[in-house]
């Protein structure tokens, strides 16, 4: 059957016989079925049985926030298919689990993820969550390093970007709405009324644009490990103890350092916005420092892991242990090591830095900031977090992990009305 | 038809009813087939008619230097063919003419190239070539940039990153023969008999390690252009004005830096073994800065042909013009050029140092050095060439152009029996 988009009246009789849906939620006569995509891209239907509750995602032959006007493959579900099979064998638990897969409707069943909400929702609400860092950490270095030449063959790895490859639909989206549009006069910006006198200075820093480009060019052309490619956090469902990373449908083949900075990025424009949220001024102090330990606990937790698996799985074709452990310079794999985390953690920063400014300046926006009923205040935040985001990106070569609480409670004392 | 090797007997008969060989060589009856392949990989036959003459080159399923143990897919021929294609187009007259592939017999017929000979036995005999480095340089310049995101759309480069990607085996040799075998004991490893003294603490040398561990880094990761992929003086033919660059068969998208270092490496090996070569002490010694003006003027011509060419013709979706010249701010892409440059020019150093020390320690060598008749001179030569790839990768982040010919000859004078 060629692909047709499902609604929540023809999905009971369209996948009623599939037994990935019927053995876990029982049969079609009693679902019900509500569509609750919210993001940008996809149809999201919770299908509802007398047994349990289940998933059904499928693309749009379009970009759901924009319409029919600016299509997207469907293949972008395969992709996410496969990066969701990588995942879960990755570091088991953190994605939902998967139970079929249509490839011809774009179209994947999958865990009911209960009682989860999506982080950022979480966030805004002012929930502190015990284990995010150490969960987050803890899935990026994993998946960044066994997805990469550190663990895989050459033969693998290039295999598996080649095939990744093809989702460059979505990576036109990213390397253009991410990187180049908020640095310019772009026909899809969009940003708060009021704004504006901090959004001329930005655009004049030469600086800036250049390091927005080489981040760019280090997305473009370092292919150095299978990304999620959207790691904000409207990309993570939570409970207090729970945390599960969906929606990887812009995997592809990137830098180490992209989706540690993307998740970095998120946590500071919550930072920033939190001002926006608080009952009175202060009230929210303590919700700002617990998201500057996420900050910087989510880098230490991950380079932590990331040494781990360096000791322990660096069985790729990268620094192998023949000409470092073998020869007795077990030592000399370490000062390696020491040089790699610097420059993903320099390269994190240039893309945390461009994801602040794309979230204020570009089409998609954050609810963090969104949601701030207060035009004037909505305003400070974002001018705090574009100039958080400016220095990050321009002092990526200088700036220590010990820098960054500091810097964003400086821009949030100095940038005033 | 099966995929069968050619021999001088079957030739004629096999494509004798070719008409990309009868058109321009005449019939087969009257053909005289000689097989000249002295390389690594392939079979190599002249087939010279009544016409003229004509190149028949087929990949053999395993590699030649080493015989039927190591098979090697001849899916090779594939990805020179397409190498050539693109190199035919991006700097148009730098490569033989193909007139002819045949996909299953591995098989391209092209240009037979006259009176030109193998650039690494002319500089061997110490012949000087006026137009090399311009001609490299230029070749270099307009192949990688015009192979790269800085002329490409995302999905042209990354459908052709995909394609070249499936070259894997051919990238796995020069990942385990130049960056890792050269530093330690590797069972295809050989060396001049009397260099153990020089060997011994150059494999002890841990920044260095860690340097051709970079490298190797920066080859699988880096995945910027298009390379040959194998561009050492033995793939360059050559008269006393022209230079054609042919075996592209390692071809596989990496580093700006790759081509150009490995091209620097040969120039350098030359150099070192000058004393072998000359009639009387000293008598090489114009030849030696011929040598030495070409390492310094190959990148001078790359680096401003490079940026004409970001100028020009930078239409690709990195360091774009709408960030840049067109919010009247050209000064910008130029400051990010010379960002660019900078780290091509890193990469390249790294690259050639460990190109010098796996063609004296590894598996493949030079004739340059392999060809000195006495030992000891030939031991001296090759311990100069290391120290030199040694410091060259070592202190790649500090090295200037200009320091390069002061290395090489500090090098020569101190390194002494």
């Amino acid at each position: 059957m060629t692909y047709a988009a499902l609604t929540p009246e023809t999905l009971p009789r369209r996948l009623g016989d599939l037994p990935a849906l019927t053995e876990r939620i029982g049969p079609p006569e009693g679902w019900k079925v509500a569509e609750v995509g919210d993001g940008n891209l996809n149809l999201v239907f919770i299908v509802t049985g007398e047994r349990g509750q289940i998933i059904v995602k499928q693309a749009l032959p379009y970009i759901r926030l924009v319409g029919d006007s600016w299509p997207l493959p469907l293949n972008r579900a395969f992709f996410e298919y496969h990066a969701l099979m990588r995942q879960s064998s990755r570091d088991p638990g953190r994605v939902p689990q998967v139970f079929h897969f249509d490839e011809a409707q774009a179209l994947i069943v999958m865990h009911y993820l209960s009682p989860h909400v999506i982080l950022r929702k979480s966030i805004v609400r002012g929930v502190q969550h015990p284990h995010l860092a150490t969960h987050m950490g803890r899935f990026l270095a994993r998946n960044l390093f066994r997805g990469s030449a550190l663990s895989l063959s050459g033969r693998v790895l290039r295999e598996d970007m080649a095939l990744f490859a093809a989702n460059h639909a979505l990576a036109d989206i990213s390397e253009n709405l991410v990187f180049s549009d908020p640095y310019f006069d772009a026909k899809l910006n969009r940003h708060t009324p009021g704004l504006e006198p901090f959004i001329a200075p930005l655009r004049a820093d030469r600086a800036l644009r250049i390091a927005a480009q080489e981040a760019k060019h280090a997305f473009v052309s370092k292919t150095e490990t299978m990304l999620h490619g959207d790691l904000h956090s409207g990309s993570l469902m939570v409970t207090p103890d729970d945390t599960q990373v969906i929606d990887p449908e812009f995997a592809i083949y990137g830098p180490f350092g992209f989706d540690v900075g993307m998740f970095m990025a998120n946590l500071l424009l919550a930072y920033h916005a939190q001002s926006g949220h608080e009952a009175s001024p202060g009230a929210r102090d303590d919700y700002r420092e617990w998201l500057l330990v996420q900050l910087t606990e989510v880098w230490r937790v991950f380079a932590a892991e990331f040494r781990h698996l360096w000791q322990t799985e660096r069985s790729g074709i990268l620094y192998e242990r023949r000409v470092f452990e073998d020869v007795g310079d077990s030592l000399g794999a370490q000062a390696a090591l020491i040089h790699v985390l610097k420059e993903i953690w320099r390269d994190a920063l240039a893309f945390c830095g461009v994801e602040m400014h794309r979230r204020i300046l570009g089409l998609a926006h954050v609810e963090d900031l969104e949601s701030i009923p207060d035009p004037a205040t909505r305003v400070l935040a974002e001018a705090r977090a574009l100039e958080t985001g400016r220095i990050i990106a321009t002092s990526r070569h200088a700036l220590t992990l010990g820098d960054l609480p500091l810097l964003a409670r400086d821009i949030e004392r100095t940038v005033a009305r």
